[in-house]
């Protein structure tokens, strides 16, 4: 197929129907934009391809280039005249024996299908051969085919015509390999639309069954070559991918808690004997080591998690790596370069980002952790808070091995707790501490008796209510006149 | 139809297969009571409407008052002995040609209904027209429809007799349109039933037909005529409510990460290119405005996020406003009248509760705000604590544009913090800050050197563990001995 | 049934197709250790059991007895030499007329399936009856069953041949009962499979048919004897319990947001008018009280909820008790035997671990209550942390009625605060806080005016930027150089 075929992507078109201003072709389809499904299988198949591009190129050709780089190559439409006129553009860059020609809009198509239609139209030798399918779902949108004979026509449908859907129940699926001679000779002979003005490249079948040349077709299943024009069809067209994905993993020996609600990447690799939760969303370039459980409701973005670690409930994870047998949540969120060592814990309501922890290190409630670096076998208090930012600059804070940080400390960067040291709770501490120091700073507990009942009675009284509502402290010690 | 039709709606049932012992007619469905689907449909089609209520009337009719106040009057059936009886209840306020009759537990009845019902009732001058359905799912509690010749007949299937349910597939909606004389003349002759002594309306149909007078019916989709008297029937009717909004919304070009799993009120409004993720609640009087995202499993009732907002997961809104741009989650908890101003910023473990945020003004971790307002430009650290609340009363906080709080300040109102200061991290503010100031209330460190050693060989001996548990300080500088 | 017929189990095998090296009958199906279902059903007939095991028996013998104790007996099979080997292993614990046979791994199959299988088996006399299914599924692993004439045979679908699978669409459940006769005489005759040189017990239906011997089939549907071999087969198995957990609590008047989307082990109990939301988990003992909420992507495992409470959402709940109309999240974690008196509140971003409040006593932000005893008409302060870990050991902390915690306080155990004291906000509390008094450990305000602008200035030239950037105090007061 590499040296006979090239393929022509038809990619300018303006989304209209989703609505957003936006090109539909780059909306993500489990964590991959929609017009790479086709580039990349493309270009697995070696086949030399080009987009014809149009309506925000500049969206649709970044996307292509970031994945491609330069082995495949763009021309612009520059009027919206049509898939006939799409294809004329390209017309000077036709090399190959036989041009592929395809939307950019139906991500599902598979390497069996361009095998299929591949060898169909070379065994047949037809100077066009096009992929058409059952439509048992009657969308209206698609032209129907109609064979006769060895004539095959396209009638577009267009007009909602249940009557035609029904006796014409294949679509035709706007994938085809035509000869090169066929559509050098041919190309110019389409005529505008009557009621568009626009250029079809369907047109281009009815002319060749007019000329006494043969049409071959594939029919291949619907879910397959589904276009994706609506915001329904993209939902739909990802449901078939992550269940294929999901379907995937489960042979692998993966535990879904609930595999119909759960949303994970085409990149995404899960060990044997892992158990995902309900809800869980596993995303980008997501790595989950082998018996690893990610409770329900978390969500993990580009992080590697390594074997036997337990993420529990209602964990947001971001870019972040966690070595083996680490222990999160429920409520943690750690992102931007997070890395726990193994048997290391982070919390409820701990935030950790751009921090390393060492192994066996914890950080069990309500902390922030910003921009530090901690050792093994630290502690850090629940409610600690390290402040890395002084308004204006963001400092690092080094905590070594073995530290302890009590509880609703403020450690102030940049600053380093060096090995062994301990924080008494309550401390906001500005100075380096040193080895197995004690830093404290806070102030000494005074307890001032009875006062609480003068307090709550100066309020009363302030508020102006009946004084029989005073409290009258057990002690009988002071008056409230007093206060 | 306004001047010739009246509408009764009987809403006197007892719920009792709800099992709630509380009326179903007020259960909301989409956010909205059911009996509001039937009263605001025909409100908006201009129908004089009466409810028959009974059990308890005072929750149905509150709820009918809220939206309608005075345009819908209400009749008490004392007695619960049917909906032939019910009927009878409203004879002196007919006064209109024609009454329609339904039961209040059908939501899904829409106009199109209502004016096929009207037109081949008076197009065909019958004095009973009757919708009808196709029963596909074969519910037994529907009364089955008998046609033969130009009689009509309906037998009660309470029996559960299959047989029955598969001879006879269509089943009485109990939505009727009669011709007033009709009634008049009629509604005496109901005989009540001989196994619950009610008084049922279908039997004028069979009475209508014994005295060879036409009954004329109207076929609908089963699905715009469930009734609902279960749990799973409510959730029945409301999946189909909810898909025809989430379509609708599709349609204008919003993302649904997973339609099938997002749940959102018949009143909420969303822009355009707006991404709405997993799990996601809209409820209420909520507007989501254009390219905002949604994070999975935020919940956000009664409140109007600006455009281009982004609302990361775990998120719960309610009764807020957020201007656009503002950047909120995960894990941020905005509730009673939280304003945030454009390119603000709410983060993680942050809860914010009566308070107002300046433009660009940041709480990025662990605080919470409480009836504080706060200016543009202001910097909130980690683990702010603002005390609005002293034991009896509440009270305000103001801080002005620009102003530093640092890290686990504790605000103590009332207080008021100027523009421009600085209160250092840890400090507990007890007075107002004037403008440019720095407010510092908290202790010098002190670091004892060795005293976390000595600290933990304390315990250790304390513990009666063996000494050779001892640390021993790499300054070898202190004996255990002499702590 | 109980004196005749005793039961097989054959719970010896691989799990090959599960792919996580563990013994599939062990994986919970809602809260419940597969294997379970069966062995109870059978315990509940007062069937003797016995279990056939093999890899991994351990596990497979420590779930069993933890629900049975001794009710049960093991054998084991040392060698996989199919389940005909597995059947012989059992041969002299015949003590029973009738031997039961069925695979450990169909977990839904029911009370009825077993009697009614019993009964035919008795009233036709015949030595082998078992159970069939027709699998409208087409799930190739079957045996398919062939009758002809009085003969029954079995047939091997595994070479995947949708042929057969078409033409003989009734499949072996493998569920058999025998005659013990028939067993004593027959089941030295299984001879080897040719292909993998194991014993099957489905030799013993065509070795009957051969000798002319009746053999009796019972159908049912394949849902019932659906077995479980891969991932995919257990996720089917579970929605089906599931559902059926799930329509019985709706049909009790209890309201769940999304049936389909609600995890609810088979274990749990819950009231009439409660309200479950979307995605809630409730696993294990759980009890929920009557019109009680349970909030969306709450999760609550072996806890009892009393009645009239709310459990907002994102809340998670672990071995706890709550008390009627106590009031819960949303984002509150609480576990490990937490006992929440009735009207309590515990809020957002607070975790309560091993503690108990009293009645209306409220911790309503950001804390962290740990090994706590705490009485009534307590308020805990946001940002309140209790210290309960010094490094090595755990201590109690004891707060008595009526006590105010304030905002950021440190509470360092092991300490007691008496009845009606107060601690002032962010406060290091270290020692006991006798009745009524006040206990303040933190130090006075100090503003230093303009220092805020002097801050910001050093630090704009440290950074040697250019000095008109720099502030300018609104007092004019000192200069920059004098910093």
């Amino acid at each position: 197929m590499l040296n006979v075929v090239q393929a022509i992507i038809l990619a300018a078109g303006k989304s209209r129907r989703f609505k957003t201003d936006r090109t539909k072709l780059i909306e993500p389809i489990c964590g991959q934009p929609m017009i790479l499904y086709q580039t990349k299988l493309l270009d697995h198949l070696g086949i030399l391809t080009t987009l014809v591009v149009g309506y925000q190129k500049e969206l649709v050709q970044e996307s292509v280039i970031k994945e491609h780089e330069n082995s495949i190559s763009f021309i612009q439409q520059f009027e919206q005249k049509g898939t006939g006129d799409a294809l004329k553009c390209t017309r000077h860059l036709w090399i190959r024996d036989h041009i592929l020609i395809m939307n950019g809009d139906v991500p599902l198509v598979t390497e069996t299908i361009i095998d299929e239609l591949y060898t169909h139209h070379i065994d047949s030798g037809a100077p066009i051969t096009f992929v058409i399918s059952h439509d048992t779902y009657q969308v209206s949108e698609y032209g129907r085919v109609l064979k006769s004979g060895l004539t095959v026509r396209i009638i577009e449908a267009k007009n909602d015509d249940r009557k035609i859907q029904d006796e014409m129940c294949c679509i035709n699926a706007g994938i085809y390999l035509f000869r090169k001679d066929f559509l050098i000779d041919f190309i110019d002979k389409i005529m505008p639309n009557e009621l568009t003005g626009e250029y079809y490249i369907t047109d281009l079948i009815n002319i060749a069954s007019d000329n006494n040349l043969l049409v071959q077709t594939v029919n291949v299943p619907f879910d397959r070559v589904r276009g994706v024009n609506t915001q329904e069809e993209l939902w739909t067209a990802e449901q078939i991918k992550r269940a294929e994905i999901i379907k995937a993993w489960m042979l692998e020996g993966v535990r879904f808690m609930a595999p119909h609600n759960v949303y994970i990447d085409h990149s995404v690799i899960i060990g044997k004997g892992a158990v995902i939760g309900v809800g869980v969303h596993l995303l980008g370039k997501t790595e989950i080591g082998e018996y690893t459980t990610v409770g329900s409701f978390s969500i993990i973005i580009n992080s590697i998690i390594g074997n036997k670690a337990i993420i529990k409930s209602h964990s947001v994870i971001e870019d972040s790596v966690f070595h083996q047998e680490s222990l999160v949540g429920p409520f943690a969120y750690c992102h931007r370069d997070t890395i726990l060592g193994s048997k290391s814990v982070i919390g409820a309501f701990v935030e950790s980002k751009n921090s390393k922890l060492g192994d066996m290190t914890k950080a069990k409630h309500l902390s922030y952790l910003g921009d530090a670096c901690i050792g093994s076998m630290v502690n850090i208090g629940g409610g600690t808070i390290i402040a890395n930012h002084d308004g204006q600059d963001k400092h690092k804070t080094i905590i070594n091995n073995n530290a302890y940080i009590g509880v609703n400390s403020s450690l102030v960067a940049p600053l380093t707790i060096e090995q062994d040291a301990f924080v008494a709770a309550g401390s906001t501490i500005t100075e380096n501490v040193p080895t197995g120091a004690l830093a404290i700073a806070r102030s000494r507990q005074i307890n001032k008796p009875e006062y609480a009942y003068r307090l709550k009675n100066k309020k009363i009284l302030k508020n102006g209510i009946n004084s029989s509502l005073l409290f009258e402290s057990p002690f009988k010690a002071s008056s409230v006149s007093s206060v």
